[in-house]
């Protein structure tokens, strides 16, 4: 595995070996002194020509605390103004002695385009309306943790502009890659015109579904999406398809709420339920940067560590940034 | 002791002890090697919502100078313009994990209202026209290098914009709790209309007070301000509140100069008072390091060390990022 | 040696130290943790007044290759918007305690003249039409490597607007102070009208030179000075001065091919030539780094190491950052 590029790229026994290896970052993330020399000297960059503050802190803290050195590449400050293409930009970084570029790109495909190009791991941190792995991953991480680890026969319904959402596409894979029944809640101008290659059910009714479910997934709307006359008005959407109070109330009992952030309180989910028992919504943002440990780690942790115990110990040796223990942790 | 909101927050003896903490901290920064491994792991998250490099640096390199790994949160690019809550964005850094967030606002009360928020530590790095605690901080510091660790009835006269200061608030405040006399010289238009709660007196006749002053702290005219009509024109301010030479000249021997910076010379400040002998404005800057450093270490400082000794002897066993050595440094 | 502000202060004795301090670097970036404690603890701030993502990656990568703290002062977002100057913004920086300042700036001169005001080392990353050290140094790790450690008598062209370019000048004297016999190939509109003190010969003629060369240097064409009417059209130059497929195949086999990058490709290269195998291009940019730890560590590395050898050994001994191995790595 060289790069991360898209959820479909994994099978269920690929994506259960990533979980497990977050459930034990997860771990690390919650000692004292949460750090551990993995990847001391790799150098990851963090290439994001889409701001996202939120996923680039997330991998950047996780790179940190493997011990990576990490910096960001500001596109609006780059050469790319000066019209150089995204060939030359990554070649260049690669040349430097790169080992990672984390990558967001307003254009689908782009990350596996640059895979094509340079012999440095690349991980695709949302492209377009195509894929967002990582996010995946991690709602699979936050799923298991409640669920247990097999979500076989699991009903989710994945609510939104499913349209534009990068966040369903690799969710629903994902999800149905570990034996979930993923239903997509949406009004039909908010659904692809083609759903060939999704797992899933479709259903334009979220009524109809809440009490059977165990799980329902928010996706953001976009507020700009109002003037392309998708949907009548917010008020419309949060009427048929927001998870309201009341209709939050018909959930059974051990359901769990999800949203990718950022939300739109009052829009497609009120404060009272992003904040209520049922949220899950934080513990995503937690499990990322596990998720996005165990990703670097697998990507980037030396050929030395075959057979080696993949982490540190949990007793207090974690920290021993010396020769030999570089190689493992 | 878990935030730093507001110098209004610490006692005497709260402020002593920081500032004792901080010179032990001053003595590491001029160390061959100025770093301690003390807070290994910890993550600080820089939100400034406002631009300050000067402010932000000076956290960043204390921070650095601690072993923290340190992220900043550029604001312009982050998910608040896609509408987030300032609640929402906190709470989402906080479940990475991050352990403070040093946050410069440009409402007063900011700060507070994150701290009721997140279980991290908050810093205030400035919010509005309130408060710049570690700026007070730092002010006591370097005045305590030079006039003993008392400033039981030094005559301080802080000039300049008090209306629009937070740094005149914080050092108010800083200052006579440590005993000073403190006279607050302005225009009518550049004082608050109300002083209740200031613990200061209050002048319009800079060249009465400069013979007995033992300092004299200038703050920052903004030169936006002018349009505001709260002053006639710079020249005009500079003659009867600047410090010029020659004004200067009529200051005690042993007097000493302050200015938060940035500096706008000629307006404020001659530029060869500036330079002067009187001047410590650069020994604030080295100063503000040291003491950043004190209050991330007094908030952050793990309960392992309690009892311990708070620094590392300053013998050559200071770099020694081990797994027992990173409670104490 | 304190700062690196022009190839013309160093003599031929001095590039050469450099350029062998470099390839010990070089072999260190090739290790598996290709990371030193050479400069721990040192902090070194990247103060961008033009933007160069390309040079600030590779400076940036360098210094945290010898574990320096490394902090980026964006200039938009700094002091200098609310009018202090540049002195006092570089005094600002380093009375925090910075050891150098690497700096970019439109205004040729502009980093000689911050070496006389601060202490802190000042490394000049390229100042206006002026000089641009390490590029040159970096240039010239390349051609020792393909070309052996003298440069006497080879024959190397510079093609392109040398007019504005600091590449072009830092380049020929560094050329020609190893002992090539340099040709600067332009329009005459690209030319400076005075040549007085450049090492060089000046041709108009590419195509008479070709079959000659050792070595050509392509520089890059901006596109924005088009409208200042230099040269007819971007066409017309590639057909005189561009390195089309067609004037590569008339190089000597053993020719090399330089760019400092970012290209244009079909502008002043043809993207086949760029990625052709007389194409040094890329190991530019892998040097670059190398180049610029070994700056880092000339200007940084503490008295300390005098007499001691100037890197690890390339053994598995090389990551020991306590304080004894501090000193030398």
């Amino acid at each position: 595995m060289k790069h991360l590029l898209s959820i479909a790229d994994l099978d269920r026994a690929g994506i259960e070996e990533l979980l497990d290896l977050s459930a034990s970052f997860r771990e690390v993330t919650q000692r004292d002194i949460p750090k551990v020399p993995a990847l001391r000297g790799k150098v990851v960059v963090s290439l994001f020509y889409e701001d996202s503050t939120r996923t680039r802190i997330s991998f950047e803290t996780a790179a940190k605390r493997l011990s990576c050195d990490v910096m960001g590449f500001s596109v609006s400050s780059s050469s790319v103004k000066k019209g150089e293409s995204l060939r030359d930009t990554v070649q260049t970084i690669e040349a430097m002695g790169i080992d990672a570029v984390v990558m967001r790109h307003s254009a689908a495909g782009a990350p596996n385009r640059v895979a094509t190009w340079i012999d440095a791991s690349v991980i695709n941190a949302g492209d377009g309306c195509h894929e967002h792995p990582t996010q995946a991953l991690l709602d699979l991480l936050t799923l298991r943790r409640h669920l247990g680890s097999s979500l076989d026969g699991a009903r989710i319904a994945i609510v939104g502009d499913i349209l534009h959402s990068r966040v369903a596409r690799s969710d629903a894979l994902a999800f149905a890659a570990l034996g979930a029944d993923v239903t997509l809640v949406a009004p039909p101008t908010l659904l692809p015109s083609s759903l060939a290659g999704w797992p899933v059910s479709v259903s334009h009714d979220l009524d109809e579904l809440i009490p059977d479910l165990d799980v329902i997934y928010l996706l953001r709307i976009q507020r700009e999406r109002q003037n392309e006359a998708l949907f009548p008005s917010l008020r419309e959407y949060t009427a048929r398809y927001g998870l309201t109070v009341e209709r939050a109330g018909r959930l059974r009992k051990d359901a769990l709420v999800m949203h990718p952030g950022p939300m739109n309180r009052g829009v497609e989910i009120a404060a009272e339920v992003a904040e209520g028992p049922a949220s899950v919504i934080t513990e995503q943002v937690t499990n990322g940067v596990a998720v996005r440990m165990a990703v670097l780690y697998r990507l980037l942790g030396s050929g030395a560590s075959v057979g080696a115990p993949p982490l540190p110990s949990a007793s207090g040796r974690s920290e021993r940034p010396s020769g030999e223990g570089a190689t493992i942790g």
